[in-house]
């Protein structure tokens, strides 16, 4: 059975990107303290085609949130934003660079109708027909593997709203922002049948990892 | 060197108490989801004279905040609101009952001047000069051992603002609340000197342990 597993970090006081994003800085201000777990990973510098790194207890987190995945969900904000439009004159290729981390077929969720996008061997997809479509898509897409929920934090709501999120792990770094976007708005005060099943800790992050209990699925499957 | 010793149990979504806190529901509504861990512990109910309950991970963690706290400081609203007001004919004696798990001296932060209150072997002082003149009362009263701050939420960030604040354990139940008043909130975007030093977790709560770092202590010591 194909999964739907989201995984994001997000900040003490709730906030999965700092204030002010933009192309410059699309974390936001401060929104780079949430990742210094992960970027100080050997698994992740190598994946990014640098040098060195640590091997912690966030290791084996991680390289299993990269294992059996077979295609991406994400949100408008998430590839990239709409800096100056989309149009065939001025092609805006997000903000993951000409060789995306992903290495499987990505499909973002957007109002502007677009064909596909190449950028390495990552193409990405633009959906306009609505997160179930682009779920749908994506599973076909992953051929029997499990499909990430990349965020932002606008397409995640969307999704645990509906209760079709079967994993969740939140990678909780210590630190406040202060101000941004938070993850967790208009859901209302249930997790959607998700709940936690295992935590792991360093000095720089703790992951927790939340799963669908049995009997609580969603309508999708 | 006596410490302050912050604890309190959060929300996932960085609620402190539920909406519509009032005597009827000092917690606020849904705000008992964050306590859970706490009410199911062994410890916590034979402290409060039940019977019962469970030894789990989360037990060493309530017995060690429990222990060398010579006194506790804590909010107007964590004491009981005012409901109708203090006076001579009508006294209010909170929401803690005629049998308050303290047993030790509580400094209670008001406007209101008003005299000790005793109440089981616990007395209530009322201090109206300020969060400085309650954290000085509270450690002579403690005789060398550590100074509890309750909360709430109000009283904890100007405490943590201030610099003041040693330890800090966050109680985090994986649940929402969706609602309700947040702790994390006015702070900016630093923690004041505090980092993560200790986790220990269950399925029904995570236990963040930050300690005040060598050379970032606030101006009070």
């Amino acid at each position: 059975m194909s999964r739907l597993r989201f995984r994001i970090s997000i900040s003490l006081d709730g906030y999965v990107a700092g204030p002010d994003q933009s192309v410059q800085n699309p974390l936001g201000i401060g929104g780079e303290r949430l990742h210094h777990w992960a970027t100080a990973l050997e698994t992740w510098r190598r994946a990014h085609g640098v040098e060195g790194g640590e091997v912690n207890a966030s290791t084996a987190v991680m390289e299993e949130s990269l294992t059996n995945i077979g295609a991406t969900v994400m949100g408008r904000n998430m590839f990239g934003g709409h800096p100056g439009g989309w149009s065939r004159d001025r092609p805006w290729n997000g903000w993951w660079g000409d060789d995306p981390p992903f290495h499987h077929p990505v499909f973002v969720l957007t109002h502007h109708p677009r064909p596909p996008l190449i950028l390495g061997d990552t193409r990405f997809h633009f959906v306009t027909d609505g997160i179930r479509a682009a779920l749908d898509q994506a599973r076909r897409a992953a051929g029997g593997r499990d499909v990430a929920l990349a965020g932002g934090a606008q397409a995640a709501r969307q999704y645990l709203a509906e209760g079709w999120v079967d994993e969740m792990e939140l990678h909780l770094a210590p630190v406040l922002l202060g101000n941004g976007e938070r993850l967790f708005e208009q859901l209302g005060d249930d997790l959607h049948g998700l709940s936690l099943v295992r935590t792991v800790a360093t000095p720089a992050v703790v992951h927790l990892k939340f799963e669908r209990r049995d009997g609580a699925r969603g309508p999708l499957r």
